[in-house]
């Protein structure tokens, strides 16, 4: 997607240990025409497909899924919680996560009502780096019986090996924007 | 807002410890369509300020706030965070807040570089009831000089002094439920 490589490239920063900083427009400050357009792209690599839910996690993720559901026909959008809150009750599907960027794994759960086996999930999350979250919510979904349709990435880190696993398990993964590497402060786009 | 009173009525639970779930459309579920209803609420409400940017906090007050800033010329939304992670660096504006359905105090934070003294700030959450995340972002947005024209609440609870705090303070405060009480399993609204 032209449009968030360009913007990557303008607003983008890179951090210490390949980390990219895109966090005034899509993870601290949102811009929200781009995520527009980016549930736009979204609509247009996934209308193939009829799709009833979408799955993101918090907490980049929600914004853009809640953005991009305008254009799946305003489907509900759950977001997977990282946390015990007593506020989250009753059964549960329950994954393991690995915050690449806090170095912490956490607990993600999704109460049970909220997926079942009727729903067509679209996972949408913001970054796929080692895919640690996107595993997370593919067991959930999978332990859901709902058909998982594919999961839809902002931006791949393609020199890490999430995308990889993913795509080896036969999952179809759409990533807007792919880094394949990060050299001399440089970033290059696959 | 009468749709989100009945909405409310209709699929709201009452938990233990006058906990109000709404997982099902606001917080845990995301109602997209409901979502946009309250967008256009808050943009009747505020309509007669000139605002340049929404704040929120993570989690719940994300999607809401993405939706909401669609009906304000899709101005950029800025979601504070509630833990410091390596990936949030820079000068920081900080503040504490406890979290009355968690029963811990996080620090709160947001990078100075997307609040400044030119921005007319709308807060916008999803509940408030004592009034300490509020009161967090207020904090924020004076510290960094900006205009505040007031705070956007989708779920109020009257009978927690959390609007009165604030109120008293003299911040127009709008909230589009006000739970006014909780009694033998009934929802009462102001």
């Amino acid at each position: 997607m032209k449009l968030l490589q360009q913007r990557i490239l303008k607003d983008g920063h890179l951090k210490e240990g390949n980390i990219l900083k895109v966090d005034s427009f899509l993870n601290h400050q949102m811009d929200i025409k781009l995520l527009n357009e980016i549930g736009k792209e979204f609509k247009r690599l996934f209308s193939d497909h009829s799709i009833t839910k979408i799955l993101t996690i918090e907490t980049s993720g929600i914004g853009i899924a809640a953005i991009a559901a305008q254009h799946f026909d305003d489907i509900p959008v759950v977001f997977a919680k990282k946390v015990k809150s007593k506020n989250l009750d009753g059964e549960l599907f329950t994954s393991k996560a690995q915050s690449f960027t806090k170095g912490i794994v956490y607990d993600i759960q999704v109460a049970k009502k909220f997926l079942t086996a009727d729903d067509h999930v679209l996972i949408i999350d913001d970054f796929l780096a080692k895919g640690q979250a996107l595993l997370g919510l593919i067991d959930i979904v999978q332990q859901s019986q709902a058909n998982l349709v594919g999961c839809g990435i902002v931006i791949e880190k393609g020199f890490q090996n999430g995308g990889q696993i993913i795509r080896q398990k036969g999952i179809r993964l759409e990533s807007l924007a792919i880094i394949d590497s990060i050299e001399n402060n440089q970033i290059v786009f696959g």
